[in-house]
């Protein structure tokens, strides 16, 4: 059986509720909507919420807008059996907002579009909610509108991100220069190592797992940057450092060289990584699902950038060095260029 | 094999291609997302679109912004089979570009996010987005962004559109005033009928299958109701006028009258039910997706809406009278109340 579009279990402007869903259908009256809406933050820029036809909301004076969409795949790009709900929600939310903190923006409103399993048990969608309200309420963003479907496959989450900034406030990636600083907060290689332990079968530490499964987005930290005009270029780092500055190096129209010795390892991915020669680099370099912000920044901004961190509490690191000439190369402890495979996350899988 | 967030196998913020997808992994260098962006709608107030971590956009001064989010999701909101990908696509923003339309809104910019299965034809992929920019096109709405992920079930298509308003503009659910009159554009149940057909496997006209495929949202009708003030609330029919003019009394703290014998009716509809006493009405009332505009306007109102619409092209009919009493009834042409059935599309079908 087909059902028309608008025949979803719920779309979030529905006060009425419509279940389908077998695990859902005991909700009553107050529904899923009034599970969802309860308890979101909100400020005086939504001036309509859920509940109607879009959401209304007042961007501040002068500020443009900021807009980004994330698909979250179950088996795709998180298993149930390794995430709790609860934490699911928060990196839900959590990988949309990094992409506005890669802006220099701040983050404001978010709708949520959800396609939930009809055997998926109503206290994993409180969890998940629990989870995305509390990552939205520590970065002050309301959650205005979104869509939830009956799903006959597993669980797709769909989150939009919108934010805002002052035009000449916005880093983009297309600014970086020669001889600029590449810099990379935190520490990489964390989050893809726990998924490699965790597709091996093997124990992996709180710490490790904290990093990919209940990422942070360096939203403070970016925005100091930003509102200092210190960053050149920014991105956050998704697709593993090599791949991200890559990103900003073919979008300034420069390359890069990035020095091994220099990536900021965590001790817990350097005791785990002790005995593997290659992997560290590997991870550290490729692995994804980091969500920190790796920028660009002129040679004369190094006080300036420590003193920035340091207020925001966010460790940061020079990992290398804008190049005029194309290509983004890896350089080993000895100055050889190191052979890095950019796509070669999965060989580790 | 699970693959961390941004292993997608496109972001469209991306520019280099890490297909991971059979059939479509033959694009090369141009990738989905040249695909993509080429010949996109696009004004002045996308000052960054795609190929950032977020897009940035200018809001028009003075105006606020409208958001919202629509999932549809293969063999859920439709079937491969019976909907061909070109009109898919243009669905797909239509039915988002009739939420702005709804609050009186001008539509602008769109994210578009989609999991797609490993063995769709590359082919399918191109002939969604012609249908989606066309749409867009059409309502002068920019692709500014969204995500692109491999699926291991089958296409879901996640469709975020924001548009803006000047505040005093923006026309509700909640304004509607007891002994409004309640309008309708165009015709209804054309959908819910050409599904109904489709289902029993019986033929369908392309005229009434062109509503149910092809929706075309009634911005411009929406516009000229909002500009001259003469809605007093407002709501796009997606789930059955009986289920959305309930939203408008809900929100509105009314009830309403509907006239079974004013309900517009197509001819083509007329002539497939003439045998089915009970089922236009139940279809006219409570089939989805008509995509028309359900508005309440002061009685005083009525010429110049027939003005209003005329010079928009769009037929309009009163349907029927706000009442201060709650409850929405339909009521029959001897003046009896008419049960209703308003989740009775499902026992069609």
């Amino acid at each position: 059986m087909i059902r028309p579009t608008s025949h979803c279990m719920h779309r979030i402007e529905s006060t009425v509720t419509h279940s389908s869903l077998s695990a859902l259908s005991n909700l009553g009256e107050f529904g899923l909507i009034s599970r969802i809406a309860a308890g979101a933050f909100a400020d005086e820029s939504v001036i309509t919420g859920i509940g109607d036809d879009t959401a209304v909301t007042a961007l501040s004076p002068g500020m443009r807008l900021l807009s980004s969409a994330d698909m979250l795949l179950e088996n795709v790009h998180f298993r149930r059996a390794w995430q709790d709900p609860y934490t699911l929600g928060r990196k839900s939310l959590a990988v949309s907002i990094s992409d506005i903190a890669a802006m220099g923006g701040i983050p404001r409103w978010a709708l949520l579009s959800h396609a939930i399993p009809r055997d998926l048990p109503i206290e994993f969608v409180d969890d998940f909610m629990r989870g995305f309200l509390a990552m939205a309420s520590e970065n002050r963003v309301a959650l205005i509108g979104g869509d939830t479907c009956s799903s006959r496959s597993g669980l797709a989450i769909s989150v939009t991100i919108m934010g805002e900034q002052y035009p000449d406030l916005i880093v983009r990636r297309s600014g970086a220069l020669p001889d600029d600083d590449i810099w990379v907060t935190g520490t990489l290689g964390d989050a893809a190592l726990a998924l490699k332990l965790l597709e091996n079968g093997e124990a992996v530490s709180d710490e490790l797992l904290f990093r990919l499964l209940d990422p942070n987005p360096r939203v403070s930290a970016a925005l100091a940057l930003a509102e200092a005009g210190l960053a050149t270029a920014m991105i956050d780092v998704s697709d593993g450092i090599l791949a991200d500055y890559g990103h900003i190096a073919e979008q300034s129209g420069v390359g890069g060289r990035i020095i091994l010795d220099e990536l900021p390892l965590s001790a817990g991915f350097r005791r785990l990584t002790a005995d593997l020669p290659e992997i560290p680099y590997q991870l550290a370099l490729s692995g994804g699902e980091d969500y920190e912000l790796c920028f660009t920044a002129h040679g004369s901004s190094r006080e300036k950038i420590a003193d920035c961190m340091k207020k925001s509490g966010i460790a940061v690191t020079r990992i290398g060095i804008v190049t005029s000439s194309p290509g983004v190369n890896a350089v080993t402890p000895d100055g050889s260029r190191y052979n890095a495979q950019i796509e070669g996350f999965d060989h580790f899988i």
